[in-house]
């Protein structure tokens, strides 16, 4: 039997490799007769850099920029030298998990130390830059990015210095002459995690905005600010992105890098995927075992581990799914022949998450056994 | 497909009817063709009165008793007329699930309130009863049970009015007359949850004591106390109740009323299962679900759903169990084919405990659909 394990991570828990190694474990433990292939994966999203690292043959970097708010963070980043490509994910310098609760600041969290570290692989030489956007803890519509790349905001008054979340609505004109010079060489294509538009109310002041801590009397004052500068770059770039799919992704820094830079936005499930050979190794497949942190509705819109099943079936393969948190609604394992939850008794999140491995292999175990039957 | 589903009661949660009923249900709603067989079972512990009243065709009826300390409580106790058989579960009297931690009174908890029932079956003309003994509050050495029935407790002094557990080491004789008299057309079988014996590492005191609330201190006490009342039961009634398989049971309920009452001792598992015709039922199966809230150690040693899969396994049936909180360590699976937990998702205990039946159906959906394969 030749077994194809493509997990994502378990969030806050245990990284997508580590998730396949622990099931690979299980299932040989079954004493199941069968070949597995491990393809991690991700969805664009928070970690998605260990994994395009691994398929991309990146080596991993690490440079002090400035975190979401106030202090300094450390944060990693991809280099492939041979092809000089370069993966930077957002949310290592400007991502939630730099902040606890009570730090989340909508309104003066940035993207610059993000944009610091595509300045360095530009410097470096890159040609090509991955930037993967999920997971972040701004809604600046990428002011923080593109100052760091030397782009020049204006408000009626003169330059603004710092452009902030809270001046998106001000601006009235930018400057990106420096920038372009900085990436003629340079094209990014951003892997989206959502396919939310900037505007509306499906975008992303009135979707992620309180994720990012706005509070209900935020909302129609950032939408008002995306709104102004998606005016700006449609007048002045000949761009629409109010609309525009994944245009909406870590608060806007996709859809306004589209606008002014022309970077492409991509399905980052679906482009790792094609990166980790998942096509050939699924047609080698008799059974698909995937899974992530949570299994819910997200996943039967086809996020993630959503994406392989619907992608399993429709090669008419077995699909099973586990994960931590299961939907109680069977109607959302669309796609799953089963789905099984892995905690094997009560406890606190801490406990749980500190016992994923183990139970991850427990779990496969058991499907293992099933699949001997 | 014949499926067998032989569960017991998922403790504080769910009754044995109840989890058989939405394994049922998942299992039809998988779209699995199958014939579903419900065998609720229990294993002699609390929670058996309901599933032994119903194999036995037996009413249930309510009596207010003396509960384990201080207050009075309504206890339930079944009656089975046509063949004048009374079952009587201890714990509804003098159960542990009448006191909260604080509560605990090793020295003074008593199964009166048990005794008071057995009175009122006697008294309704009960030629059997069965006494289910697991769930106690008390380590009394049956004193309570056999004070109710009139037996009469003597120490060094003259006689004791109200013996209780701190008495045990003190007793030099005691005067069943009265008590064989009342029980004189009444057999009294005890069906029992544990094999402890009465006395040393393994016994009432050492092993059950604390759960009562027994301090480390107590321990040698209570042994002491236990020691001298199989002294004088081997000297008086010629049984040597010390080493007895099960007579630690109950805090020693089990062992005194064999000694004094030549009360017989049943494994209470295997008694309930040749009460549902568990071995016919077996024949017919393919398959056989059993759980219970816990799938541990204790399952591994013949309790409850260990006693099923061990049978079933011999039968060469297909064996799974699920239960809310399973081993993280599979060699406690022995005779199941696989173990599931059913836990969707990290919460409180009570979040999870109101969950149980949903979370049952959802995990008997899955089964169905892994049977469909």
């Amino acid at each position: 039997m030749n077994i194809l394990i493509v997990p994502n991570a378990f969030k806050e828990s245990l990284e997508a490799e580590k998730v396949a190694c622990a099931i690979r474990n299980g299932l040989k433990l079954s004493g199941l007769y069968c070949i597995c292939n491990e393809l991690p994966i991700a969805d664009g999203g928070d970690g998605s850099l260990g994994v395009i690292n691994q398929y991309l043959g990146a080596e991993l970097f690490e440079l002090e920029v400035n975190g979401p708010v106030g202090w300094h963070v450390m944060a990693k980043y991809g280099w492939q030298k041979r092809s000089e490509i370069g993966v930077v994910e957002l949310a290592e310098a400007s991502g939630i998990r730099h902040l606890h609760a009570d730090q989340l600041d909508p309104w003066n969290a940035s993207t610059v130390g993000t944009g610091q570290l595509i300045r360095e692989l530009v410097e470096m030489g890159a040609k090509t830059i991955y930037l993967t956007v999920g997971g972040s803890a701004t809604v600046d519509g990428a002011l923080g990015i593109l100052s760091a790349l030397g782009t020049r905001f204006y408000h009626s008054k003169g330059q603004l210095t710092q452009p902030l979340t809270a001046d998106l609505h001000k601006i009235v004109a930018l400057d990106v002459s420096e920038t372009l010079a900085l990436l003629k060489d340079t094209s990014i294509t951003i892997l989206c995690d959502v396919i939310n538009p900037l505007l509306g109310p499906h975008g992303a002041a009135t979707v992620f905005g309180p994720q990012k801590g706005a509070k209900p009397n935020d909302i129609a004052q950032l939408e008002e600010g995306f709104a102004n500068l998606a005016a700006i770059i449609a007048r002045d770039f000949m761009k629409d992105i109010g609309d525009l799919p994944h245009a909406g992704a870590a608060g806007g820094v996709a859809g306004v890098l589209h606008g002014v830079l022309g970077s492409e936005l991509v399905n980052g499930g679906k482009q790792i995927l094609e990166w980790a050979g998942f096509e050939e190794a699924l047609e080698k497949a008799d059974v698909v075992i995937t899974g992530e942190g949570k299994i819910d509705e997200q996943t039967a819109y086809g996020k993630g581990p959503g994406l392989v099943a619907k992608l399993a079936k429709d090669a008419g393969k077995y699909v099973i799914g586990i994960s931590g948190s299961v939907s109680a609604e069977p109607r959302f394992y669309e796609n799953f022949d089963i789905v099984l939850p892995i905690i094997n008794a009560p406890g606190s999140i801490v406990e749980i998450f500190n016992h994923t491995a183990e139970n991850l292999e427990r779990t496969a175990m058991m499907i293992g056994r099933m699949l001997s039957r």
